[in-house]
């Protein structure tokens, strides 16, 4: 297919303008992550979470991405993080060269984590890195666990996977085994974490995983 | 973004096989649908209960895209439709012209209904129609009531909505208002249709829904 000819050059660009933001954040001493996942997975519920656990000790930033609307920039200023959104009117994917940009609008010295939520998409963001230390997946269990198999790239490429909505497994009758063996079985590597963004469990994993990110960032 | 204009080229080629594989299709008297959703909002579960409601009485055919397995492929032919698999290969839709392919593999002379399962995403496949008389959304209620609003090309672009898993609205504490409203503020013709495929609640509008369409077709 055509498509895939005129993908490539769009990515060798990508690849420069993501080393820029890379070197930019680590001087800065900024520890990022970029989040991504399927729509409604609860990305945007992770971070509201998230900022109400750290905002009292640490500077939060957001580059967020989104089709059209400013409605989730907003949910996370809401909760003490600075925001910057952008909305990719009409593409599937944040790239490196916009989130450069967002940079700009961000100070970047007096920050200390920045989240990219990306678009929500299960195939187009793989593709493009965006020069963040690290990338991460939420997978809802609403979405069945057959979504590491279907979307392998997304999973090989991540360090960590957030398993979220874990209040829902005895309601669908899912054991949170169907889903760590799904996603083992395309990245064995991969940490998993089940959460539920909305009762709160398995949270503290995932804070600590972000500190303990922050605190490596800072004895580079 | 350069993409823009890639896209606008692809886009350009896409209008030309899409309108050819709408005459085929109705040549061939057929009533096609091309079903589009997030991953893991319920598509592949719907089209079982629907091969196994009408199958005894019409000839199905499905083709199905995924961007690397087969497994969905195989859970229709399970149920008695013919299936042709397209794998994307990581393309995040499907094109005209892939199916136009696909459509070279089936029998079109003895098929009644054909289902074309787009890639599980809720933005890229909106832009390219495939030639099918409808497109459909399935949308699950474990995604959320603001995905037509962050995704409204979708929902624009379609005549009917399926609003599926609506036997965990008690447990998620959100009624079938807060979806309809949301809907409707994209999209205020849409016809939608509130069913669970688990429990088969709402389905027989659905498949009066189908049959209505092919009796359309027949008598043009």
């Amino acid at each position: 297919m055509i498509k895939v000819t005129l993908m490539k050059k769009v990515l060798e660009g990508n690849e420069d303008a993501a080393e820029a933001n890379r070197q930019r954040m680590k001087d800065a001493r900024i520890f990022s992550v970029d989040m991504m996942s399927s729509p409604g997975s609860g990305k945007t519920t992770i971070l509201e979470r998230t900022l109400d656990a750290l905002v009292a000790d640490l500077n939060i930033a957001v580059v967020q991405g989104d089709v059209y609307t400013t409605r989730d920039a907003e949910r996370v200023e809401a909760r003490g993080a600075r925001a910057v959104q952008i909305n990719t009117e009409g593409a599937c994917h944040l790239d490196a060269t916009v989130v450069g940009e967002a940079l700009g609008d961000l100070d970047l010295s007096d920050t200390d984590i920045l989240f990219v939520e990306n678009v929500g998409n299960l195939i187009c963001p793989a593709g493009f890195e965006l020069g963040t230390d690290q990338r991460v997946m939420v997978l809802g269990v609403t979405e069945g666990s057959d979504k590491p198999e279907k979307y392998p790239a997304m999973f090989r490429r991540c360090s960590v996977v957030l398993v979220n909505k874990i209040d829902l497994l005895p309601v669908l009758g899912m054991d949170l085994a169907d889903f760590t063996d799904a996603i083992r079985s395309v990245n064995p590597e991969i940490e998993i974490l089940p959460v539920s963004a909305l009762t709160g469990e398995g949270m503290e994993a995932w804070y600590q995983w972000l500190k303990d990110g922050l605190i490596a960032r800072r004895e580079e």
